[in-house]
């Protein structure tokens, strides 16, 4: 392809937690004077990050919707997962890559933070080396969550650990135990193995689960008080440090 | 004190890394209509919360700098540290309260997160039962660090600590071991003991330094190349974790 004028920009855009309003200053800018949006959603759904923005993007907007060709039909280890997973994203790096060198800027909608357990690092990997790329941090969930219980999450000297709930229990029991607060995501129908771990690290009474931090939905309580609820992958259960305090 | 009306909001809004467009939405909001604003700073100087909302804050907002009795004159975990912060944290919330009690709303500044390792939640706690007070999380100085370093900071199951480098060197190396991400906080003059507990961990190649994420100050190196260097407090040195990705 023959590059015609400078190069646009790929805008990876940190939304935040949820709330329109929790997204930063920048973001907002970027959003409501962008050309052309791209987000991922699963095939068939509006998306999460797209209905955010919804208020926000202008009028005559070009949109690019990325739609995951696996979610959880396949397992996250198997290796049709990852060979379904990485062609999908050499895909859309191609349309964004072509978009940029035809000098378009682009902004790529990122649910909470784009570094952060993020599918836009997945993108950013494959398209940084030959487009300029910009990436917007934003508030995580896990703040949003937080905040949420009315709580502090850390204090003094507190080590915080960030485990995902599809690790094997044996590890979850042993990072539970050794932080003094704790968040775990990714829970799902991981929840059993998640209330079995916080048991086995004597944190299971302490724990609390926040489901939709920051939207109308939000729901906070004592794990303990949520038994045999099912709660939504991106719910977040966290256990708060106890911490020096003047 | 009689209550004459309703009362007035204490919030504590979370500004983000530093960057004044990098706060939320939200943020900005409440931030451009105050008219009490409340901030931390030490004694004689601005004060970097107040600095950043410099050109937000609107015309005859009344100030309440709280200046703090000390800073590292005392070694924190001396008893006169913390019977003098805790009477000053005592005086902050009394004029606060005071403030509420007369139907006024105030914002109060927080650097970074105000529940993730803030100085808020000294007055949180001390006036989350007398007088209503809100929350606006915000992005934490870390996101904007490992957004810096142009490398996501989580894949896949990675586990991530966030650690103080207070922490004596046996309890760092432990923890620096144990996680796949590593984020150190509150560095300064701990730096030493940072590299150090690196070494022993096997991660001090790959780590890096971050000072000033998100500010025109901003530096981002590897920390091997930075020997030598003297750090601000604010510093961060993180880890990047290496898991599972497509």
């Amino acid at each position: 392809m023959t590059v015609r004028g400078p190069s646009g920009v790929i805008h990876g855009v940190g939304l935040g937690p949820g709330a329109a309003d929790l997204m930063s200053v920048r973001a907002h800018r970027l959003l409501s004077s962008a050309r052309h949006v791209a987000y991922f959603r699963k095939a068939g759904r509006e998306g999460r990050a797209r209905k955010t923005v919804d208020e926000i993007l202008p009028e005559g907007v070009i949109e690019f919707a990325m739609e995951y060709p696996v979610t959880t039909e396949i397992p996250f280890d198997h290796p049709d997962y990852n060979a379904a997973l990485s062609s999908f994203y050499a895909e859309c790096c191609g349309h964004l890559r072509a978009l940029a060198e035809a000098g378009e800027d682009v902004v790529v909608l990122c649910e909470g933070d784009p570094f952060f357990y993020g599918s836009f690092m997945h993108l950013y990997t494959r398209l940084k080396d030959s487009v300029p790329v910009q990436v917007v941090p934003a508030i995580t969930g896990m703040s949003a969550a937080w905040t949420a219980t009315g709580l502090p999450i850390t204090w003094g000297d507190d080590v915080l650990s960030v485990v995902m709930a599809t690790l094997p229990e044996e590890e979850l029991v042993r990072h539970m135990k050794s932080a003094d607060a704790l968040v775990v995501m990714k829970i799902g129908r991981n929840i059993d193995r998640v209330r079995n771990a916080l048991r086995a690290a004597g944190k299971y009474d302490d724990a609390w689960l926040v489901e939709c931090a920051s939207l109308s939905e939000q729901t906070v309580q004592k794990l303990s008080q949520a038994e045999g609820r099912v709660t939504p992958y991106f719910s977040i259960v966290m256990v708060h440090g106890q911490g020096r305090r003047p």
